[in-house]
């Protein structure tokens, strides 16, 4: 039941346990990514409302989250500001702001929230995080290859299971289109009925393209072709003859080859029937799936003009989304894995000495180790021993009478309950041991 | 000049070196507060407008983004949602709906953007980083010891100079205003007038205490003893009959003792006249400075009732906040640093041997390596190894006709610019080596 210390609708809480898992994944990809040469680009939460508005359509800019102007234009109720939708249209106003300044090809990454005023649901935020992975001014499909195979190794070092790799090019599909007769005005709405294949019947698809206003046999015709096993070999032989598609399976056939080193075969496949929703690729697209799992990892493919289109400069474009939200829902749970905050944790028994606590964690925290005094009001050894137990501490350290009296700590391990008396001075060279040894 | 393409007013563009600096100091602060125990809290960049608008007074209101309510509302020019203004109005609400859940005392950190409708100016952004470090529901002037040392160590290991740590009591300033005979109405006012003595001459400081109601002696007395070299011993005279002077005296050597084994002596000082602006602080209060910086490096203090006015539970806190914009900018240079973007550069001399040249970058990564090819249309060397110079590369790799007849790579140091001829097979290992010695 909500409450009104839930956060705003469609966010979240990010504690402890989940900020780790989450943070360990995107260090997992930036590694990747800083590997393959790509470095980080990070900007503001929000754009000025032009820069963002008119760029994706109107179903888009409803969902934009528009900034209130302030001071004594505040009660106009217009805006003048908007939360950042993507990381797109940033890039493309960077590379116009930068320029030649920016190196080329730029190779860029962006990793970071978006936000978008989506009606909320399961596993659908309005504050999500959205990873791209992009290669500004080179035609080569080399570059392609390039944020393919960087995806692909980033989803293999996080240990996502089984997933595949469907590969096409919408200069194919556009062969295609051409091949079986389809008038070039309805190609855009052809390929996105095209687009549904993996949801409806074969012969629905014919139906809604008959619809669209294909001849039905054609239509008919098209998506048994498409559709299908053998339908690699099939588009093949159809595009033979057809300059565009055959352009298109020999953009198709590079990135095979040149991605063939680093993707096992059969974890990629040429997919003909794969359309990329966005009307905006140019080139090569590509879509990552896993078996058991609704939707895509993520993709992408070349987009040669959006750039442009989006206000920036005329620069070819590749690049790939990684579906993070989702890759993040397939890795080991978060809160579920117990939390180690600490690795000493240290009592207070009598506040006579406080002191001599707090140094020893200040011993153990220059030994490396994450340390703390308990900070409670509980003088029980037992309560303290519990809170030393729920922080997942290795050990426990206690000094108390005895142990004044002695100059000794007692150095508790939290696994085994075994105790040793430790000399005072010893004690953060005895842990830095005890922790090399495990 | 402005243009078209600059991010919007206040805020900021961070390019690859630009994150990569700020990313190395978040990095070293985040691993000094794992060390003491401190977990991450990650909350949403919006809040409901309710639970951010009247809690710090008028002034602030003014300065939260305010998100227009959307849809069919959106027409209203309502607001519905605001832009997270600190962190700690979040902590608050987070402490208020998990409750017993969190952990006991709960040692959280947030390190996040914040943002504020300020006038944007040199150093003073819209979008800015907060760092705070509190913990909430203990007592224990070993808490408020806790996040001081915590903010001590961070700032130590980021390298910043000789920076200086001010620590006062509330409680202190209390007994003092007391002691001189301040009535209980103007004490808050008195505390603002005091806080300005680092900007103010002693004269002008008594002057304004008098406009405020003060007896003009006494409020030159008080003035004299708090002010100039020697307050401290002074101070501890006068509040030596003043119960909740001397307890707040306690208080300062209690957390002066328990820092003294990990803040050198010299580097802390009972600084009487360290008020600290917010009203909010109940106990310690302290103040990081560095010699040659304006203005203070964070600072925080106990705040036992805060969190329950902003709407959270009834729970001791205490806090220290890290002005990281600030110690940012006092770190070495970021764009002056040049950036190595990649280890190994690979050539493409020519379009028959973009196979072998994508796979040769594919093995150096292999070897842990950042590498990539040259994605550009030029076929010339001279211009593919500046590509490679300004890529920061510590080889490049050559392979064109003459080294696919020999089956070798030409492997050049791009410091020496020595060249070696590698077998194909073996440039992994060779370069793995070659990294290893260096």
């Amino acid at each position: 039941m909500a409450t009104q210390f839930d956060p705003a609708s469609g966010t979240r809480d990010l504690l402890a346990a989940e900020v780790e898992r989450r943070e360990r994944a995107f260090g997992v990809i930036r590694a990747v990514f800083t590997r393959y040469g790509f470095e980080p680009l990070q900007t503001p939460a929000f754009e000025r409302l032009d820069v963002l508005l008119g760029k994706y359509g109107e179903d888009a800019d409803k969902l934009v989250f528009k900034i209130l102007r302030r001071g004594e234009h505040e009660a106009s109720g217009e805006a003048d500001l908007a939360l950042r939708y993507d990381h797109t249209v940033p890039l493309a106003r960077v590379a116009a702001a930068y320029g030649s300044r920016l190196p080329s090809p730029y190779k860029r990454y962006a990793l970071g929230p978006v936000w978008r005023a989506d009606r909320p649901g399961r596993d659908r935020y309005r504050e999500f995080v959205q990873c791209d992975l992009d290669t500004l001014g080179s035609v080569s499909p080399m570059a392609d290859a390039e944020v393919l195979c960087a995806h692909y190794d980033a989803l293999a070092e996080l240990g996502i299971g089984e997933f595949q790799v469907h590969l096409n090019s919408r200069r194919v599909l556009t062969g295609l289109l051409d091949a079986f007769g389809v008038p070039a005005a309805l190609g855009p709405g052809a390929l996105i009925t095209l687009d549904k294949l993996d949801k409806l019947s074969p012969g629905d698809v014919a139906a809604e393209l008959a619809d669209r206003g294909l001849a039905p046999d054609r239509a008919a015709e098209l998506v048994d072709a498409i559709a299908g096993p053998g339908a690699a070999d099939r588009i093949r032989d159809v595009l033979k003859q057809n300059a565009e598609g055959s352009a298109g399976l020999d953009e198709v056939d590079q990135v095979l080859s040149l991605v063939a080193p680093q993707v096992p075969r059969g974890r990629i496949t040429f997919t003909p029937r794969m359309v990329r929703g966005l009307s905006y690729y140019t080139g090569p697209i590509w879509e990552l799936t896993a078996p058991g799992v609704a939707g895509s990892l993520g993709g992408g493919g070349r987009y040669d003009h959006l750039i442009e289109q989006l206000g920036g400069p005329d620069v070819p474009a590749t690049g790939t989304s990684l579906g993070i939200e989702r890759i993040l829902s397939l890795l080991p749970g978060g809160e579920a894995v117990r939390l180690q905050r600490l690795d000493v944790a240290v009592t207070v028994m009598h506040g006579r000495f406080v002191g001599q606590c707090f140094g020893l964690a200040a011993a153990a925290r220059s030994a490396g180790l994450r340390a703390s005094v308990y900070l409670g009001s509980s003088g029980k050894l037992s309560r303290q021993l519990k809170w030393a137990s729920d922080q997942g501490a290795r050990w426990c350290l206690i000094y108390g009478s005895a142990e004044d009296e002695a100059g000794t700590v007692t150095v508790r391990d939290m696994d085994s309950g075994e105790q040793a008396a430790v000399p005072l001075a010893e004690v953060g060279s005895y842990l830095a041991r005890a922790a090399e040894s495990r």
